[in-house]
């Protein structure tokens, strides 16, 4: 940090037992051992200190004489007083400060480096950076005193009234603009629902195998998560029926199942449906990657078959542009508006003026329909050429199966490994990877390895990188 | 919206009573009719949609011709086909969708449109905007693959870190990075707090009068208000340990009383944590504007005097940046960063990596400390002209109470008169104000009206808009 000459310096404690200069002395040097100012950065001039404190110049300059004594920091004359340069911390960073663990939750689903087959992720090297930027730019140029002000808290209006075209035209949902509230992204769509529509204790349908971070979300909201098994029609929702018929909620990803990739049934789409209007029970579509089907055609969203206004169709920005704008909406039913309107504005902030900004002139301007045109092709191609790749080179110990759609392939492990173990070995080596075990509910069951393709860029890169896992199997 | 030539268009109900080319009809006479697509909005041709949907040609073709019979469309050759270019619908828009009632929270905590003396904005036209702007287009222009993807939950590293050098420097408060936690305001603060260390039915202190915002979020969250008044010395302890010794938290303002602007004084400060280091509870302090304090020097953070750690210091951009970046933050103690680092896994998505990268590189450069200096400059002389202002106007009607900082002024009726009818007058007349009664538990007390003077741009618009209110008085 560039400490400004004239930034303020806050008031010392003179109820402390240390002098003054001591505990101006103090602060710089736990400030510069920590590494918050560091060699080179600029402090205040004693003269600017002496003013903010409102203390005796000698007692700045004797703060200052020692600091320099011992080598913590320079006068430069004309160009100020500065950290030495080249200084070494000679003090331990912090050392009250416990380092954090941050092993409390697993790394697998918040990745924080890119690595091959890196889940979540759309294709980097196909994003449209250079249309991006100019957009952005544009916006930011652009800014005016309704933009600096608090953006409204059910998104902006622009882009809540794009949303409703989209899935008007492409996702068969029929909703006005109103019925859109823009979120942070999945978790905190859940998390709106929930505020808005769930109580402490509720029971919860969730997939399983299923997105692990939904059952830790619902589960830190005190809900009770039940399981229910997932086959090739989807969810069993007559399973559901039996194990909790007073759920009060079901969270589903009918499109492209998360993570097997199966798409639920017509028969099971209208039970579930038909469960729901009996028992007043809500439905929480988790749409998000149904855009891209290889195969066959997109099927419609859930939401287009809720007469009865059970269904919360939760879609996002993350795969179809990129994770780091972070944007997602919900869309709710008609009758719960004004319950959303209120928990938003009890609880929302808004998403930032400028990213909503941006995403609204992408999509209307037509980038965003090209956009998804062009990564479906691209994303077809890719999915091909991985499985390709990896079967060549790992087809005598894995089995990778057909998936009509999604962004990522799932390794069937034949024989008695253990997925985990093998994503451990594969993490170690710098690739990603995730155990299909992990998203089941008891941690057991067939053992897969999930492994994203979007940003494996030909056949070739594939094998190489089965080459490095079969090193590992 | 322009829908893009080859958009996919989600399949039709094939169970559905409608022949498919009454299905499609429909589809797009509702989009037209809501206005998700307008006049001149180009529409996929009859050959692409075809191949979209998988049906004959002739069924679009027969969607087609009725939808262009009937006006809605028209083919316009190399062009493509269009919504009719000045077609007014002739539909009511949505009609089974009823219209949202915004009048579910009062509107006065949530601007949605600037109006004079609106609560909780800095200076709009003091904002460099041409320094930000040429930053904003250089973070946008220079995103990296690592920028693109989810953003770290905690908020970006070089930002946390800024963050810690300037609380270290400005409000005496000694933290690492690491017990930074960027959020996207205030309110998302308060519940990542609430979520890490309160649960359902804990008591918590509140001042009274104080910001609503906060009782509205807590109850949400099912937990108990503790209304403790406050006098010139701030929230009156002492009627806290009476009313609610066994209480969890506190949410206390200390720097300046949020609405009153009082400090919160040394004894009591000592008092208040001497009672959350006996009962283990949480003082929550909200910093919220505590740089502008025009007549003395800032008093050191509540946080600064934390020797037992029960303080979370929550600290926002939105008064010394702009509230449309959404970005805030709040300093945890050393023991609760894992509990933090949990919670916000499970709930954040993290921040968009733009705003964090722009305000990172404002604050770097030395904008921020610069702009903070500016504004306390600016904002003592619009709070004398403001006040000046108003006096000479409304003298006999209003007593303004001299305030030693924050953003807003109050102005006490003399006699009998209803704070809120006043405001509710003033709202009708495009005039800002919130009434001192509606910051009570209980909406009674002294009548007072809170008027934010950042935007008083000098006294003659001042007198100009306090001769609107003395019509109204």
């Amino acid at each position: 940090m560039t400490v400004a000459k004239n930034s303020r310096i806050s008031p010392l404690d003179p109820a402390a037992a240390e002098p003054f200069y001591r505990q101006i002395y103090d602060r710089f040097r736990s400030a510069i051992a920590s590494g918050l100012l560091k060699p080179g950065d600029r402090i205040p001039s004693a003269r600017v200190l002496t003013k903010e404190l409102g203390l005796a110049r000698g007692t700045i300059e004797a703060a200052y004489s020692l600091l320099a004594a011992e080598g913590y920091i320079q006068a430069l004359g004309q160009a100020g007083t500065v950290v030495t340069p080249g200084l070494k911390p000679r003090l331990p960073a912090s050392s009250t400060v416990p380092r954090s663990n941050s092993s409390v939750a697993p790394p697998s689903f918040r990745p924080d480096s890119i690595l091959p087959f890196q889940m979540g992720l759309p294709a980097l090297d196909a994003f449209p950076r250079k249309v991006w930027a100019r957009l952005g730019a544009r916006c930011i140029r652009a800014m005016q005193p309704a933009d600096m002000v608090h953006p409204p808290v059910y998104g902006l209006q622009g882009l809540r009234a794009e949303i409703a075209a989209y899935l008007q035209v492409s996702r068969g949902i029929n909703c006005s603009p109103s019925q859109i509230f823009v979120t942070s992204g999945y978790r905190h769509t859940l998390e709106l629902i929930a505020h808005a529509l769930l109580k402490t204790g509720d029971r919860v349908w969730l997939e399983n195998p299923g997105y692990p971070p939904t059952r830790e979300l619902l589960e830190l909201m005190h809900m009770t998560a039940v399981p229910v098994s997932v086959d090739g029609e989807g969810m069993i929702v007559s399973e559901g029926l039996k194990a909790a018929p007073r759920a009060r909620a079901a969270v589903i990803t009918p499109g492209h199942q998360s993570p097997l990739c199966v798409s639920l049934s017509l028969p099971r789409r209208l039970a579930l449906l038909d469960w729901a209007a009996r028992s007043n029970a809500w439905v929480i579509e988790d749409d998000y990657d149904s855009e891209y089907r290889y195969v066959s055609r997109p099927l419609p969203a859930l939401k287009s078959l809720d007469r009865d206004g059970r269904v919360l169709y939760a879609g996002t920005f993350s795969k179809v542009l990129l994770p780091g704008i972070r944007l997602a909406y919900v869309v709710v039913p008609a009758t719960q508006v004004e319950r959303f309107e209120q928990v938003s504005q009890a609880f929302a902030g808004g998403s930032p003026q400028l990213t909503q900004a941006i995403v609204t002139a992408f999509i209307t301007e037509g980038h965003f329909a090209r956009h998804i045109q062009r990564m479906r092709k691209l994303y077809a191609t890719r999915r091909e050429a991985t499985a390709a790749g990896l079967e060549s080179v790992l087809g005598k110990h894995v089995r990778i199966d057909p998936q009509p759609g999604g962004m990522h392939l799932i390794l069937r492990l034949k024989g008695r490994r253990s997925d985990r173990r093998l994503v451990a070995r594969m993490r170690d080596e710098g690739l990603y990877g995730e155990a299909l075990t992990d998203w089941m509910a008891d941690k057991s069951g067939a053992s897969a390895v999930l492994l994203n393709f979007t940003n494996i860029d030909s056949q070739a890169t594939a094998e190489n990188l089965g080459r490095r896992i079969l090193k590992l199997i």
